[in-house]
């Protein structure tokens, strides 16, 4: 009945990055080496590190090659966990690959007023731009996921045609890449729609393997989780905590929580592999450093404690 | 592929009773009317307006009887909206009967000692009491609703077997009652759990109404509802503001938030007939009367501004 349960679903943590930029506080180097070396022994797949932005434009991400450099370090994780890295353009790509990035993330909005204001180009001047980028990633024999942004829906322009996301989709996949994330950036999706563009997606491309990024800012991040698994998405993306949103769009909340999503997974008999007790007191320290309660629920309410059924 | 869009999903807020009886401060009756006055002309289906125990026990609710008496003076609300009661006993169908309860509400529990400390019974004794007070209720030509609660899991046993939620579904049935409802007092479910107890429900007897009652405990209220409507559950209980949470369970979050759940299905086009906007401030006014942050989250977001799609 769940086609997830044949496959292994990813978990792709983003809080390092998507999480941590849009806080104005600064986190030092050493706290995010913690958070992360503490991630990285709980059983998830894909750690983001960081993103390769301008160092003035966003103070928060400056340390991103020396925690790469910190990280990639022999014995500093299992060869098993993935550490990914954010980049815009063909500078970062270059910064990326000197410091040992795994996996590159890149992407493009699916809404022209984001896009200008995110990267100052059009979405069809930014297309191009980022598919020659993953080129060079792919050349340099890195892992690739391309992302549409803003794919169900964005703060500025509101709705976002359906027909505009699988058109950009198709530019991925013609240019040889199958690793396709849709983002949710300004956490408008709704479960059904969800289905659909997935649906959509594959549809185009059966060898395609779909990533799903969705923000709770309407409640909806675990629904639109569970539509995306039902319809055979099979890479998570999400933040410890609840932390994050973007800085660029108009409201934002938070990313889905990863100790939620693995809560919700363990429930369900999904991966039960990943220690979410580990990840609760990560979440519970990013709480604690950014001295405010964090969107996640699961690290207030603690898991549900596990007992047989009775006879 | 939706099968709740053949027929009109039905809202039963639950906050005025549900919600309210988790809270220490007590509400004046007349900040209740307000709020419920308010809700009664958003498009809501049925109202939950309080319970029927003993005022000394839980002072919340002791003008329930009152609260009533005012709602069903002519003219208060639409004959379209019904005003749903809680009852836990004969004595409080009783004073439901006198006061003009519309829909009874009731039930009991799938955990013993969950059933213990909320009634001082045996699931066993409570579900013979509870059958007897809802055919006492159904003689005097009322809606019943019977309920299963801590259906999919206990605070304080853990799992529950579906065979015991199923058994007490079973009696209902055969005691001729078909508004059922599974509740997840603790927030225990998840989705696959939520298909698969309703379709077993369903599979039961088909004439079955299927209502459902999620907490968003650890997050997933609104995945559950969706789930839940996937496989035809046609009544959804919640609570304005995300109120709420059972005192008698060890762990409990607020119900799934009544605009949280309404914003749903707005944006999954199944019922935009009700007042998102009117919803939001009652519980704007929720969160102001209580001093504090609901935990529902588009009355904090604001509805998603809706725009034509671009051509």
């Amino acid at each position: 009945m769940y086609a997830m349960k044949t496959e292994k679903l990813v978990i792709h943590e983003v809080g390092p990055r998507d999480g941590l930029q849009m806080e104005e506080q600064t986190v030092p180097k050493e706290q995010k080496l913690r958070w992360i070396e503490q991630m990285l022994t709980t059983g998830l797949d894909i750690i983001q590190v960081g993103s390769f932005v301008h160092p003035v434009k966003v103070p928060q991400m400056a340390d991103t090659d020396e925690l790469f450099m910190e990280l990639t370090r022999a014995g500093k994780k299992s060869p098993g966990v993935l550490l990914s890295g954010l980049v815009l353009n063909e500078k970062g790509l270059d910064r990326g690959l000197a410091c040992g990035v795994e996996m590159f993330c890149m992407g493009v909005s699916a809404s022209e007023t984001h896009s200008m204001r995110n990267t100052r180009m059009s979405i069809a001047d930014a297309t191009d731009q980022i598919i020659s980028v993953a080129r060079k990633a792919q050349d340099a024999g890195r892992r690739v996921q391309l992302s549409v942004q803003s794919a169900f829906g964005c703060g500025y322009e509101g709705p976002v045609p359906e027909e505009r996301v699988l058109g950009l989709v198709g530019r991925f996949l013609e240019a040889g890449f199958r690793n396709i994330s849709l983002a949710d950036t300004a956490g408008h999706a709704a479960p059904d729609q969800v289905e659909r563009l997935f649906e959509a997606v594959q549809a185009l491309d059966d060898t395609v393997a779909c990533a799903c990024h969705f923000h709770n800012t309407y409640g909806l991040g675990l629904a639109n989780c569970h539509a995306a698994m039902k319809v055979g998405v099979k890479s998570f993306e999400s933040s410890v905590a609840g932390l994050g949103g973007c800085p660029f769009t108009r409201v934002a909340g938070g990313n889905v929580s990863t100790e939620d999503l693995v809560h919700m997974l363990h429930r369900m008999n999904i991966r039960r592999d990943i220690d979410l007790r580990k990840l609760i007191s990560v979440a519970e320290a990013v709480s604690r450093f950014f001295e405010r309660e964090m969107p996640g629920m699961v690290y207030k309410s603690g898991p549900i404690p596990e007992k047989p059924i009775p006879a």
